[in-house]
């Protein structure tokens, strides 16, 4: 068997309601939290950016080259604004022309009568990409070299992800262990950065604040893709705990 | 009077816990949201990237320089995984030790018995900064340069994000209109792209599908500098609304 090494990828963001804040993201979580739980990859950049062609091309040379994946969001719709596909056909130097599968699919789904052209616009992508099905609303999603294209719609891109799974080469898996307690940060950041720095080829730790219940909390989150160390990274962590009298929270 | 331009910033969300999908982010939208409302600048780009100095400091000079200003949020607290402030005294090469105010203001706020080693380094940061005020629990935010570092929590950088103002220019406020429709987008997809087209010099029309009340919907979303501009959009938007028998929503 060969042996999984850690694969990683960007998420890029396409849209400008994200950036002007007109609309919260929930893309990233969704899509981070799926890569690492379902395929053992970790996301390693995302990048919001507006719907600009040369911003997206741009964006999309880079990022392609850097990671192992690009997921993009956003911009593979009907309308004017939608010019995701178009751009990534021109980083790519891949024609942009009506997909002949994704053409077909979208057809039978609306039927002759009702496939306009705005419809037909969803079947426009690099002619050589690979697609994404859409068991939601029919119009694909689609894989251009290592870029993966997702609508921006949270319900549409929830019910496509798990048909990205056979494009991708899983990686090892990142588990987490995480300790909530009842204390401020300064009390036990200085243990904190020794167990780091004595963990630190495999195991990264953080340290985040939280108010419940009227108190302030810190959840202490440790993430490796091994379950020993992590195992050893608690054992000590819990040592200094007990030992500052600070309370674990059971949640 | 002197003339308002278009001003532009970038969001950098330092936080591996905002990358693995742990934790989701709500910063970009109250930030995008306060600097259009209140300053007239809008948010050209976001970033997210993991607690890597290397990573920090690369994107630090490459937004500082891209855009009039850059907001840094995580990474200020006291812990070993708190190392924006070191990175951005790299980035701009200034001096990284303790800030004379900040410690004063720390030391006040704690009293000497309380004032351990964590506390302090919340006031180790690039030595020229100019600070943010910080009227929930402390700890101030700084300003290097064209760079305004605020902390992570969401409660604690909505109690400072005032206290930015007076260190930013103002620019042109972004104006928006919102047309809720119950339609698809591929039925208007074709004349939205006329109106853009129209009005591109001026005005961006976005369109967002929703689902509310178990029937598909449009948000037409136009956003301009210029009211009147975006008042002509309207009456066009509704005129081909009308003209399609396409029910508007109120809200």
């Amino acid at each position: 068997m060969k042996k999984k090494k850690k694969v990683n990828a960007a998420i890029l963001i396409i849209g400008n309601e994200i950036l002007s804040g007109r609309t919260q993201d929930k893309n990233i979580a969704f899509i981070s939290k799926w890569l690492n739980q379902n395929c053992g990859i970790s996301v390693s950049e995302v990048r919001i950016i507006p719907d600009v062609e040369n911003t997206i091309i741009k964006n999309i040379k880079y990022l392609s080259n850097q990671f192992n994946y690009v997921f993009t969001t956003g911009g593979i719709g009907p309308t004017h604004d939608d010019i995701t596909a178009q751009s990534i056909a021109k980083a790519f130097k891949v024609k942009y022309d009506y997909h002949k599968e994704a053409f077909k699919i979208l057809k039978n789904y609306y039927g002759k009568k009702k496939f306009n052209d705005g419809r037909k616009k969803m079947a426009m992508m690099p002619v050589t990409a690979k697609l994404i099905y859409n068991p939601s609303s029919a119009a694909p999603g689609f894989i251009t070299k290592n870029v993966l294209s997702l609508p921006g719609v949270p319900s549409i891109l929830n019910s496509m992800i798990e048909n990205c799974k056979k494009y991708l080469i899983k990686g090892l898996k990142v588990h987490s262990n995480t300790i909530n307690i009842f204390s401020v940060e300064s009390n036990i950041s200085k243990q904190l950065g020794i167990i780091q720095k004595k963990y630190k080829k495999f195991v990264d730790i953080g340290s985040y604040p939280f108010f419940r219940l009227g108190k302030i909390g810190v959840s202490i989150v440790s993430r490796s893709t091994s379950k020993s160390e992590l195992n050893k990274v608690r054992k000590d962590l819990i040592k200094i705990i007990k030992y500052k009298k600070i309370k674990i929270l059971k949640i």
